[in-house]
């Protein structure tokens, strides 16, 4: 009999916010995955927190890089393709022996999770089942008491990263955004923004349902860097 | 002391994919409120279930319309603006007694949900606090075991409402979508999805997490009518 592999997102913080179904799973399963920045506690299991079960054996993956690659940096993709390639073995030999496992991951799998990455090498082979989370987006938007789309209008989820061209052309094409991963792209989204009309409605949240949450509009922001995980939305009106 | 109008989305359909907060506040408001097509029992209603409390008063809001008019058409506009203030007094007659209300909502209530309306409505006067919620695409992606985007990628969020050159345009600025409320829509949605070269890797998802679910390749689907809360998954691989 092999183990099941749960992708279970735990949501964008406040531990309240992961679903029943994660909290019954996460208390079932007896091994737990979770990804981590090297030296740090890692944030999908701070938010599983007290709902693992006592006696469920740990995996921590430590990622290869913190800063000091871009993911443009052809040596990225091979250091990461080998981590995720060792990741979905270790997952491997525990489903193989009969053992469930439940790998966490913060907000919702498969919008831009790294779990992704151990779907595609394990979903094929292996019964793997998802349990969605509260987006990072949903969180922040919920909490911020902002109103994003209704009707007929169009919301578009767009990476800081993109040019300031690419940009404006898709905050130009939707009634709303959330622009991700704001880190050092705060001058550039600001241009982007004001290019497209959409400045004055801007609202920047960093860590929503988190402690040091920080919610204001993008106007009364200084520019400097943001933390990474910060978002801006662009809600329809 | 003024009651606080709690905002409760409660997910896609399984009502396991409740968060742990929607089901503690469920289990503690004396009012329950939610919308419903007139003559049916109310998604949000069936979904919330078992976690209401057994005392709770309960405010079912029956839409003036079903089917009968389009929102195009101007009458619309009218008496949904008189319904939704209707409403909004009842739920501030609860609040002013210093009742705590909450309000279901399908999904995530700031994704194109009609919680919206009593929001703009009691926001600026009442103490309102907005529960997110798994919303039906995420429902929907997980179900289906498409991730969706990655790294640097865009999501667009279209309805299928859009006329056909205004989705190509969308769908060829983006490396994901989803196209919802498909409906009559799925022919358009067709043909859009071709002339962008998205046909292929498109993915058809109806009642996601609940009982009757459909999820197939778009290719092996029929022409004709989908439910209106059908989607389409567009991958961006």
């Amino acid at each position: 009999m092999t183990g099941v592999l749960h992708i279970v997102g735990v949501g964008p913080g406040d531990p309240e916010l992961m679903t029943l179904r994660a909290a019954r799973l996460l208390a079932a399963c007896p091994v737990v995955a979770h990804f981590r920045k090297r030296g740090a506690p890692g944030q999908a299991r701070r938010i599983a927190g007290s709902h693992l079960r006592a006696a469920a054996e740990e995996l921590a993956f430590d990622y290869p890089f913190t800063t000091e690659r871009e993911p443009a940096d052809p040596v990225y993709a091979g250091e990461m393709a080998g981590f995720y390639d060792r990741c979905a073995g270790v997952i491997a030999g525990h489903l193989a022996a009969g053992r469930d496992v439940a790998l966490l991951c913060e907000g919702d799998p498969f919008l831009y999770g790294s779990a992704m990455y151990l779907h595609e090498r394990l979903a094929g082979t292996h019964p793997v089942e998802v349990t969605p989370g509260i987006t990072g987006m949903s969180g922040a938007w919920s909490r911020a008491g902002v109103p994003m789309v209704r009707g007929e209008e169009v919301l578009a989820v767009l990476p800081a990263t993109m040019t300031q061209e690419d940009l404006t052309a898709r905050l130009r094409l939707a009634q709303a955004a959330v622009i991700m991963k704001l880190g050092r792209n705060l001058p550039k989204v600001r241009a982007a923004l004001a290019a497209a009309g959409r400045l004055d409605r801007a609202v920047y949240v960093a860590r929503a349902t988190m402690a040091g949450e920080e919610i204001r509009p993008l106007r009364d922001m200084a520019e400097g860097p943001a933390p990474y995980f910060a978002l801006i939305l662009v809600p329809s009106r």
